[in-house]
This record gives structure tokens, C-alpha cells and sequence, in this order.
């Protein structure tokens, strides 16, 4: 196979070849040949039987020393790739097949994707999934404005506490999270979100995909019905359908879920998945009424009601918009919370607070599916929950989200563009506008506001049996103040110029 | 139901039965109002429909101004528990059915946890529990000795990053991975493991346990059958059997998994899930002639071979055991990497390399489980790798590791004792030590040994369908050099001592 080198190619043909030697890339030389040597057997270059290059020529050819290529040689024996003969030399392992191996650049991504065969459930859940790319933060209207995070205190905190940790620190493995954590969360949530919990009722999570997951996948089977808000969250309710329960779509009002159209339809659900302080995505807040019906559902049937506040700390309504799990003790209640809207989703931390049975089932059952939540942030975040660091930063942040949603709704009243209708719910991160009047449709407008830079998204993809109500999301939590009546200018320009198209 | 105070009992009678307003805790005193009188509404000690003191006489017994008092009152209105009627008074809702909401604190937690109705697969995870603590560290032997890890140069990565972070930074929220992080564990595991990988091939999770989870939920179904080896992985075998997969149970002998006998057992299986580096618990390679036969089968069937390589890095056998992923490319191996051996569990970060097609999955897929890996410490880890710091530690404690096992192994050879048999596997972080001629239990020994402070566990409850051979697996990894010679007289004597019991 290997042809000698005639005296014009010496130059070019190698023992071994193809193989090229950087001496100044920092990586043994040694490792480097034993590399290239095992991808030339690997590859069927040098066949199975064949016989090596005695290491001195190799050493000679390399400019190396012999010791090297002997290395790489043994190395390659001790995996089975090679074997020497005392006496005869070395030669390749009649083991290898190297056919077996050959990756085939010829097969199609088509071919490989057929091979694939994901499970059913990667399936089910991939059907449900929205077309928006969250990756873009245009298309996201629930991210915080993370510019203004204290960034370097936060970082002095994390220095303070891990540049010399104390060895209880680097030792922590607590699936339930680390108990600091834990306790600063139950102060936290009393003081801005009226609840009482004691440690042992939280369980650190890595946010509120993950809190829905754990909970869905821990306690509820196949077939079980359950109630999910409509319009609601795709990414959630694709979960549900996906593992096979059944996904009752209730109506919600100004005042939030229908309730009592919930207990017509599906009386005997195992749990409701809800939004009530800030329904996802209209804003609309769950009345008295409703919430005190919720609870005594759930007090009768043993229904579950899964609580997610995900931005309870940031409605800025002026009075207080507070979740069902602070009416009272109630072990038929989940409360999900989050630091993705107070800080930033990035940090991946968020927990669940609920009976301290439950919360130990959680946490046994989150041992086998990641262990427990990463440590490193975990200290610092309680440090700045404790050192009222986070209190400030969210009183600050929910009188500037305010002010922008304001600045936005009266540039929008300003207007009074037919085709817009304010949604008056308590604001937040995000403001609906109703299409209802408009000749376009809402994904042609949410498009048009992306092009000038505006975090917007279409409403009606967050609808699934109710007919879906036009109107776009706009992220103003992430709005700069000043550039607000511009913005709105050019939300109503670009709704004229659909109508006129 | 209040009723009016004598003069002798004035100093101790109130308005608000039991309320107590703290000025010196730094919450409003409107919200700690608002606080007591919703929790003496919810809990009927302030009746539906029951008249409230006017705030004028509330203000003059709290010694707060008559503002204070109203605004507690408006947003108690405000959420409903409390209706103004104009020159009549406010009154008590009469929404408010408390016997709803009271926590009855007789019922026994027996009660409650039959309540709690765990989900099926929930149980069936519960049944596979193994009796072990990991918070214990005494009980966990594949943990690193992080103490040597040079957080303060981590903490200073940490701060150049993230003190002020650059605006692309604090928007990542990509599915895959932080791109740069990828990209570095490319060159890391080229270097340390001898993979070659792009940083498409490559998705970030939150560490192995995770890893599993993802492939075994994304790529297979109830019914599938999964080769796993025995001894083995409990947690993961939990999985596997409580997600109703077929978990075939392979012997592992010192060259690894059986595969001859896998291949007779269950030729059908759709995954093999193994450690061929490192059998954990035993320390066991796979051989050439077995890892070819496994690509063999994998190539032929479509079967996965689901690579966990947990502690390649460290293993310190003076020759390479590398993964089977190096042998070349081979879609149907999915290789799984983590940074919980060499740097620390508490990261919780690990990464899956595979084929593009495989990793655009597994990414759609996370998105709807936990959106996206934390980002905090992604781009951290990726300049700790880049500067090349990374790969200094790992080199210094694979030294450090094979030290403290050898030394470990020397003194057990010194001792010649007969119970102990040595495992003569590559070291890393653990030593298996067999107990086959001993007249107790290994979970006996065990238990003495970490009495002693000596991290060990007993072998046995490792092994599933095969007849366990007894054995403890001591932590080496943690073992100060120093004290291994009294650590080991402590295990001869603690053997001694249940021998003549």
C-alpha cells in the first residue's frame, strides 16, 4: 500500500502519511503521533496486519526522539491497537475492522435524521412547539431589563464568598437547595409577596420550566385532566399534551380563568396550572371570587392548583396583586416563583413552596433527574436577598418598568389609533394591544414592529380551543423611556400601512 | 364576637384581637396591617359580613396615622376582602367562606402523605432508591477533592466577566450552550480525551445525571430494552425501569461489559448505557476487542451507544483509556462529558457530544424541560479552559489522585491481609477493594470504615441481576497522603473486628 519513495518524492512521502507534526502547538508529541497513527488504522489507511515503521525511522522522519515514537507505540498497544512481536516488530491488530468504523460523509442529513427515531414523547412534544425563536430577544417579552442589575456588587458578593469558600461551601450537594438560599426565599416571599413558608417548604429549582416539569412529571399520570389557561403558555400546556394527559383549554376573562366553565367541564381534573396575580400573557389578575371558588375545588376533589407567579415581584399596580398561596394555608396549593423577571433568566433559579410532604417528594424525585441545583450562585443570591440588596434593585426596577408601561399607554391614548385597545391590567414586563378592529393579522404587525427594533410578539398563537383574539405583546419592560413616543409612532405607522397594503 | 373591654381589661383588649405592629422591622406599617387583618379574615376571627373599626380608632391604638390604616383598608378593597360602602363603614366580604380556607392542623402527616398521590413513575423511582445518603460525603466516593481547586483564580475570572459584563453576555439564553464555552470543550476533550468534535456536535447540561435523563427521554420508549451494566449505575437503572424501559442487566468482568453476552441477551436493544473507560463502580476498561464488537453491534442494529465518560480526565493509568467516541465517527455514540470530577459536582455542568442531527434535538428538546443551561458560570468555564488553567489542574490532581491511590494501595499490600483483595484497575478517584473470603457484610465494613471518617460503601448493592460480589469502594480521591497508612490499619482492624464478632 505504502509505495517507496522514489528520490524526486522523498521529500513529500512519508512513513506515515499525511501526518504532519506541530512541535510548537503545546501538545506532546508523543500524543500528537499517537493520534495521527491511531486515525490512519482507524480509517483503514494503515490495514489491519500491516506491519509499523521501526519508531527509529518514524523518529528519524519526525525529527523526534525514539523514546517518543516508542510511546505512541505502546500507548497504542495498551489499547489494543497495536501489537508487538519481541523481535519481528509491530503490527497493526488483526482486531481492527476498520470497516466497521468508516464514518460515510456520502449518507444525507435526510438519512441521518430518519435514523434518529426520537421518542414519541420528543415527537408529541416538538408538535407543539410555537414558532418563535426565544433565542431573539424581540421575540421575548417577559425579560427583564438585566442592563441595570447591579452587576458589580453582585460580583463583589461572589467574590467575597468564593474566593476563599469555607469547606462546608465546596462540600454542599443539597438536592432541596442549599438551606441559606431557602431561608432567605422565605423572608423574601413574605415580605414581597404576602406568603408564609418555613424553609423546609422550598425546594430550589432551575426555574419555572423546570419547577412545571418536576411537578407535572411527579405527580400526575397519564389520561389526568388538567386545567390550563387559554390563552396561556404554549411551551407548558405542549408538555401536558406531550405526556399524554388531557389539556383542558379554560377561558380567561378581564377577571382571569373562568372558573366556573373549569368546574363544568373538567370537575374532576387533577391540578390547574395557573397565572393568577398576572395571567400569561393578557396581564388580567384572578378575582377574589374565583380564587376563593379555586380553593374550595381543590379543597373538595384533592385538585392540585400550580401556582406560577413568575413576575410577582414586578406588578406595579400600586396595591397589592398577590398569589392564591398567600390567602392561607392550603396543601392543595404549589406556588411557583422565580428570579428569571426580578434578575435575570440567565441565572436559571427559582423554587417551590408548598407542604413540607410534598416538598420532600420533590426533592427525593429530583435526586434522579439532575441531582440538585448548581451551588455556585445559590450563596450569593441569599447573601443579596439578606442584605436587602434584591429589595432595592426590585422596588427600583418595578417604579422604572412602570413608568415605561405608563409612558407607553398614554403615547397609545395620545393616538387613539382605532385599531389598538389598550389592555388595562396591572403592568409589568410586558402590555398587551388589542387588534380586534384591525384588517391585518397580528403576526404581520408583530413582524413589522421586530423590523424597528421592538420586542413584540403576536397574541393569538398563545390561544388554543378559544378562538384566538388578535392583538401583539410588547415587551416593554426593555423599552428606553425616551425612545417610547417614537416607538408608538412607529407602531401606528406600521399598523396604517398594513390597513393601507 | 369582639367584646367591649372594661375598663380593667383596656390595656390588653384591642380593635384587632392579637395583632402586633413592630415599627422597628422595617416593613410598612400599612403592610403589616394589611397582613394581621387578612390573616384574622381568612382564619374567622374577623367573621364575613362583621363591621371594621373605623381607621380613625384603629390609628389611635396603633399610635399610626389615620392614612396608614385606610390604605391597609384599600388594599385589603382592593383584593376584594374588603367592601366599602360610602358613609355606612367597611365590612368583612361576604365572599369570604373561611371554614374554606382553614388549615386543619389535626390532620396527621400519614394523612397528608397518602394524599400527596404520587405520579406512577414517581413511585417507581422511589423503588429503585438505593439506600445511600449522598449529602454524607463519607458516602459518596467519586467526589473530588475540591479543596485544592484554585477558586480565588476562579473568583477572578468570575469578576473580569461578569463585575461588567458585556452586553451580548447578559442575553444569552441559548438551549445548546454558551457558544464559547463549546467551542473550548472542543480543544479541551481533543486534548485530554482524544475526540475530535465541532462546537455544533456539542450541547451544555446541568451534568451526567441530567445527560441521562435528556437521552434516555428523547431517544427511547416504554417497552425499549437498555443494556446497562451490572454492577452499575443504580440511579440510572431507577430510571430506565421506572420510565418502563427493559433494563437488561450485563455482567462486567475486569475487561469491561460482557458485550458477547448482551448481544445474546437482548440483540434488539435500542441503547447500551456504560462507563468503558472507567467501569463505575469497579474501575474495569472496556477492551478493544469488546468496544469494537459494541460499535459492531451499534452500526448493525441502530442500537445507541450512550457513552458516560464521568471521569476520563482523571483516570491516571500512565497509558490513555480513552473513550470509545475517539476510535472515530461513529453516529450512533453519544458521548457524555462532565465537569463534576474534574472541577466539582456543585458546577452542575456537563456537555453531550454527538452528531449535529442528535444535538439539535436533544436542544428543541431541553428547551421545553429547562429552557436553557445556567449562564453565569458558562462563559467563566470556558476562559478557565482557554487560558489553559483548566488543564494545569486536572494534570496536578491526576497526579495528586494516583499518589493517594497508590500510596492506598501499597499499605494494603503491606499489610497482606487475607480478607482484602485489591481491584487492579487504572486509578482515579476511587478504589474498589473485593471481600470475597470475609465472614461479614461489606455494608458491615463499610459503615466501621466511615465511623473512622473513612469515605467507603459497600460494593454489593451495586450489582442487580448478577450475584454481588461483596467489596467496599473507598474514596481515595478525598484521602489525605499523610494519613492513608493509619486509614488503612483502621480498615485491617475494623476487619479483624468483625471477624471475630
Amino acid at each position: 500500500m505504502l509505495k517507496r519513495p522514489s528520490g524526486k518524492d522523498r521529500a513529500r512521502a512519508s512513513l506515515l502519511p499525511g501526518v504532519a507534526i506541530d512541535k510548537t502547538s503545546g501538545r506532546a508529541v508523543y500524543w500528537q503521533l499517537y493520534d495521527e497513527i491511531k486515525r490512519l488504522i482507524l480509517e483503514g489507511i494503515i490495514p489491519a496486519g500491516a506491519s509499523m515503521p521501526s519508531p527509529r525511522l518514524v523518529a528519524l522522519e519526525f525529527g523526534c526522539s525514539r523514546h517518543t515514537v516508542s510511546t505512541a507505540y505502546e500507548y497504542l498497544s495498551a489499547e489494543g491497537l497495536l501489537s508487538a512481536s519481541h523481535g519481528v516488530g509491530t503490527f497493526v491488530s488483526s482486531l481492527v475492522e476498520s470497516s466497521l468504523l468508516n464514518y460515510s460523509p456520502a449518507e444525507s442529513e435526510v438519512q441521518l435524521a430518519r435514523r434518529l427515531q426520537p421518542s414519541n414523547f420528543a415527537l408529541a412534544l416538538e408538535a407543539g412547539r410555537m414558532e418563535r425563536d426565544e433565542e431573539d430577544p424581540l421575540q421575548t417579552f417577559g425579560i427583564p431589563d438585566a442592563d441595570n442589575f447591579p452587576w458589580s456588587a453582585w460580583s463583589k458578593v461572589y467574590a467575597s464568598i468564593w474566593s476563599k469558600p469555607q469547606r462546608d461551601l465546596t462540600r454542599a450537594t443539597s438536592p432541596q437547595g442549599y438551606p441559606r438560599l431557602r431561608e432567605a426565599i422565605c423572608t423574601f416571599v413574605h415580605r414581597v409577596r404576602g406568603i408564609r413558608a418555613t424553609p423546609d417548604q422550598v425546594l430550589i429549582t432551575a426555574g419555572t420550566t423546570q419547577s412545571v416539569d418536576l411537578l407535572l412529571r411527579s405527580m400526575l399520570n397519564e389520561g389526568d385532566p388538567v386545567w390550563v389557561e387559554d390563552p396561556g403558555r404554549p411551551k407548558a400546556v405542549a408538555l401536558i399534551q406531550a405526556m399524554k394527559m388531557r389539556r383542558v383549554a379554560i377561558p380567561v376573562d378581564e377577571h382571569g380563568l373562568r372558573v366556573d366553565i373549569a368546574e363544568e367541564r373538567a370537575p374532576d381534573a387533577r391540578a390547574a396550572l395557573i397565572t393568577p396575580s398576572h395571567h400569561y400573557p393578557t396581564g388580567a389578575t384572578l378575582s377574589l371570587e374565583r380564587r376563593l371558588r379555586l380553593l374550595a375545588w381543590a379543597s373538595r376533589t384533592g385538585g392540585w392548583i400550580f401556582e406560577d407567579d413568575y413576575d410577582g415581584e414586578l406588578i406595579a399596580d400600586g396595591r397589592p396583586l398577590l398569589p392564591i398561596y398567600s390567602l392561607g394555608q392550603n396543601d392543595r396549593i404549589v406556588y411557583m416563583g422565580t428570579f428569571s423577571k426580578s434578575i435575570s433568566p440567565q441565572l436559571r433559579l427559582g423554587y417551590i413552596i408548598c407542604n413540607r410532604e410534598l416538598i420532600q417528594h420533590l426533592t427525593r424525585f429530583r435526586y434522579f433527574l439532575d441531582y440538585f441545583p448548581a451551588m455556585n450562585m445559590q450563596p450569593v443570591l441569599a447573601e443579596f436577598i439578606s442584605s436587602g440588596k434584591l429589595d432595592a434593585y426590585v422596588r427600583r426596577m418595578r417604579k422604572s418598568y412602570r413608568e415605561r408601561q405608563k409612558a407607553f399607554a398614554s403615547q397609545i391614548e395620545r393616538h387613539s389609533h382605532p385599531e389598538f385597545e389598550l389592555y388595562r391590567n396591572a403592568p409589568a414586563l410586558f402590555q398587551p394591544l388589542g387588534l380586534s378592529e384591525a384588517s391585518y393579522s397580528d403576526s404581520a404587525l408583530a413582524q413589522l414592529a421586530r423590523g424597528h427594533g421592538i420586542p413584540a410578539f403576536p397574541l393569538s398563537p398563545f390561544y388554543f380551543d378559544v378562538t384566538p383574539k388578535p392583538g401583539i405583546i410588547i415587551g416593554t419592560g426593555r423599552l428606553p423611556l425616551e425612545m417610547i413616543p417614537q416607538i408608538v409612532e412607529n407602531l401606528v405607522e406600521a399598523s396604517r400601512m398594513l390597513s393601507s397594503a
